[in-house]
């Protein structure tokens, strides 16, 4: 049995955690950290987990955590898993970290997007990014690993195999996101009340989201060279499901068949991504509650450009979801144990 | 392994039962039955189902069903089950039915509000009601199944204890039950639309719903006498979930940890009843996505009333999670196999 | 050219205030009071008002105001209203008071469901209750205007001819309210951020609700006998909208005619009352942005019980609307001055 | 007094135009055309206009309307008003469509993604095409004006000024829409039920979509040549609004002031145009239940682009309120006449 224990448990993606672990048979939740509801009885906060829960919150106390658990989730805004973290910590107890804090291998590039200063730029290169398609042996041997983002997620899936194989033109990629309103987490502010997100659609981060670097590198690292791209998110007026809508020119005249035969070179084994068949788009409630990634595309033969749309669930493949699926991959388990989700609908 | 037939597999609960048990160790799902669909993948019709069902839709054949599988899912509308059903067909085959056709013991008072003459009478009186947590043991020994409606589980079993108990005053009972559209079913109707269920909130079937009767056949069995209620359902712009407040003049005064143990008396073995804490009241999207009935309950002192408060999800323990139960109990299985649904929040 | 000044302006009520008073011919808004946002751009509170109101945000010195406008409106929490008036104010100025602080003729009662001490209780008996349909005559001699709120607006007014001419049971009386998140107001709670009102339907203040003592009182003097009643409200996922669903006793046998002939002898006349046709029960969406009350009822012969169903838009007839109303007779206007809004649907 | 007659008046566009004809005080309805409601009472349909409109719906008989009014409004799919016009009609009456038939000038184009035969081509030419404020002078002359689309009106106006004054690389335009689900109509379809797009997101007609060669015939005189483009709409679990991002390489190195500057040569003076403030980006609840089109940009430097943002109502300024807006031209009346229409929040 892995002992895993998480820090920042009662935030959104934290809650997500618990769900899936609680259906996870190897794995027993001994921590659950909240800096906010210390002492509380962690299923007074999330009621859905009465009966289900019986733990009290904890405080963020790495080092104890350390002692007690095989595994830490750090659930919890940028900086704090890299205030945390030490070698002693690193030498006794895996960390998968669900903040940006060790995604960015370039620490002037992550200070720069984040506005703060790292706190331990010592672990970044160790750091394993978690996208487990793409990086999965590097995985399985990580003690550190920089869970990847939501947007970043889905963004970097959808167009991994044509951006390796050259397919399209990397500087005319625009990636035009949207997100149900978890992805905002679960913070008072007057923005995401129900009266102000529901019956609206906006962008926001225009040109400044701090996913735009994340993306970029991990395309970069695809398509071998430097990649700089547009990147908009917007926030839409559901809880769940983020879909990308990423266009780029294609570098030569291709057939939907070769497209399709390209990504399933990288994908065709995949458990948790699903090549929809021709003429079918994603769309985010046939994912929702599940690890899946589902991704289409259309050729545009007037324009010369690809059109490709990827959905995932947030909270699961863009948050919980591909923790666990990291954790089981470190741990030797088979990679999609805890996580044979079915997508509800409605 | 037991082998499932599901007439009607392409409506909400339909799709419900097919999500439910694919997840069920013990269970094959060996045709999956709708007339509208025949001969297209379902997956192409639920395309959450992707790469997890393969088979193609099928006909009603409810002879030529029972000969392959072991379990037949009527999700259908009312009718259709009494029409197909034959002694020789219940001599080869379990039915669970999930419409209204073998729920009321009366055929006049089912003829009256329904509206239809019954095709086949003579079943009703073996028929079994499928409340589980009520009927426990003659649902193991039945050959069919009335699974019962949405509606109806929910404001049965929040009352039913105190009803039992002569707590409550029958004739002053009141049930304001409010429901999530998936219940209205997958029909293209205009009244279902998006733009006419999102932002508006209104009452249907105002003194005139089908679920009446059942409410009060089953409540008059608790109580040991006939009652007569009044019950308003709600149409709610959320997919999923029931909430049920219900009203009634307590019989005697009472303190809240008396009514607390009666609840305790009926449920306090139940897996899928949750008795909520003092002062805390259900949330439908507590339960959604499980099988979970949340009650909760408060005495109004200053009227004599008591007001009781129950949820569940509509599409789970409203229909396919409680047929699945049933099963469970038919089959004698672990009553909840397949059903360690944790609820999603948010 | 009627001078108003606006406390609490940027709550969604004093929003909703705005969006009103923008739109009538004979008001100009001189003060757009709002404690969190002084001398920010009320148009960049609220960015829908972008080019139609130009003003800043000010203080909430009522002093300072009774010299500049004509009409104050409150539209703030309990509390303030009382603390702020005084007789040298209320001579200068009409004050229109969307909190509580004015509504409960009983000093004790107000403290004892509010939970504080009343700031100028002085003041309370000159108060006229700003129910327009019921009180006209009286508001529009007043000084001081206590405005209704949502809820009770809706409760009373669908039940007020029939408790007035004696044809329901009071001591039967029970109200079921749902309400949109609008209603919560604009103050950033973790409980009203979208993910968690999203898909979820609740009851809150269970038997504690302090809209109940104000519904008791006026409902009371229509029946002519002190009333106590069973009032639920619950949390729905829409922006605006109230529906209450009232059932209670009859007092004797009636046809529809002559109940909607009684609802006719008191609304026949008004032009914010629709009764609604034999069959047709109230939708809030009907009335949303409106100032329209819509009433619908059944006789339910089954169970002696009248079902009375009342909607009303929260932020129009349950708020600003109301108050505009109250206004408009206040200083000698046609009534519907400004609110001729017509229902927006979708 | 105008009067109007209305061709699809059961419609969501149609219900738009009667509610804001309803408030516009130069013009009366004489005739509530809709096929599927022919004798039945509007307000029946429409419940929100309850007591507001008192006529019964009448047949498509265009001849007899030509005879009773001075302008007839179709709201109705393609291929219907141009299978009624004719010369005797034109000659009497004005016509304003909003259906595609007569926005795009060749008609092979038109044929070709519309997939039928143009019934009267013979007035395509002297059509104009009703953006009003690009082509107001020759709206004021004509006969039969072509009412824009929904997602052209919004994804038009945001480049225009732009395209016009070649500060974008045209053949690097992307065209991302985001649309409430009222755009689809008011037809019964499965895809439309609430339980299919609530919680849901989703691209369609991706490549394909009608709109799409409106958008490129109106930017092409903007920018004076041919103009191929991507556009991809998305439906969104909304009533109302559309929100496009348009992203493009610039042409040359510019400030936020210079594009400022050129969108206010084009829109400084325009009633329903809001530009935004800088850092300020368009929501569509913003522009709720009103003409406004409001716009923000922002300059990518990184990308070198320019990401261009509008957000518009797409019942009114995508339908009916430009269709009005189109009327008062015509007639000669103040072009914002019945169209002050204060956006709705929240």
């Amino acid at each position: 049995m892995i002992k895993a224990g998480i820090i920042g448990s009662t935030g959104y993606a934290g809650g997500e955690l618990v769900r899936i672990l609680t259906g996870h048979k190897d794995v027993e939740i001994k921590w659950f950290g909240s800096r906010s509801y210390i002492d509380k009885k962690y299923a007074s906060v999330y009621q859905n987990m009465f009966q289900i829960v019986d733990a009290v919150c904890m405080d963020d106390n790495m080092e104890e955590l350390a002692e007690q658990v095989d595994v830490i989730f750090t659930a919890t805004p940028q900086g704090l898993c890299a205030s945390l973290v030490n070698e002693e910590i690193l030498s006794k107890v895996k960390i998968i970290d669900l903040s940006a804090d060790f995604r960015i291998k370039d620490v002037a590039t992550y200070e720069k997007w984040y506005g703060i200063t790292h706190p331990s730029p010592q672990f970044i290169e160790e750091a394993v990014y978690g996208l487990c398609e793409v990086n999965r042996e590097q995985i399985k041997k990580a003690r550190l690993i920089a869970n990847p983002g939501c947007y970043t997620t889905c963004s970097i899936l959808t167009a991994w195999p044509l951006a390796k194989e050259g397919l399209i033109d990397m500087d005319t990629l625009v990636i035009d996101a949207k997100s149900g309103t978890s992805g905002a987490g679960r913070g008072a502010k007057v923005q995401n009340l129900f009266c102000e997100v529901n019956e609206n659609m906006k962008a926001y981060g225009v040109g400044t989201h701090r996913h735009t670097p994340e993306i970029e590198e991990q395309l970069g690292y695809a398509a071998g060279r430097e990649v700089t791209l547009s990147f908009t998110p917007h926030l839409v007026p559901m809880n769940r499901g983020i879909l990308a809508t990423e266009y780029a020119k294609l570098t030569r005249p291709v057939s939907w068949e070769e497209v399709r035969a390209v990504y399933e070179k990288y994908y065709k084994e995949e458990t948790f991504i699903r090549l929809l068949d021709k003429g079918v788009f994603p769309e985010t409630k046939w994912v929702e509650g599940s690890n899946y990634v589902d991704i289409g595309f259309h050729i545009d033969e007037r324009t010369g450009r690809m059109i490709m749309l990827g959905a995932i669930d947030n909270l699961v493949k863009g948050a919980a979801g591909q923790a666990v699926q990291n954790m089981n991959l470190v741990f030797g388990l088979p990679e999609d144990e805890g996580l044979k989700l079915v997508p509800m609908f409605p």
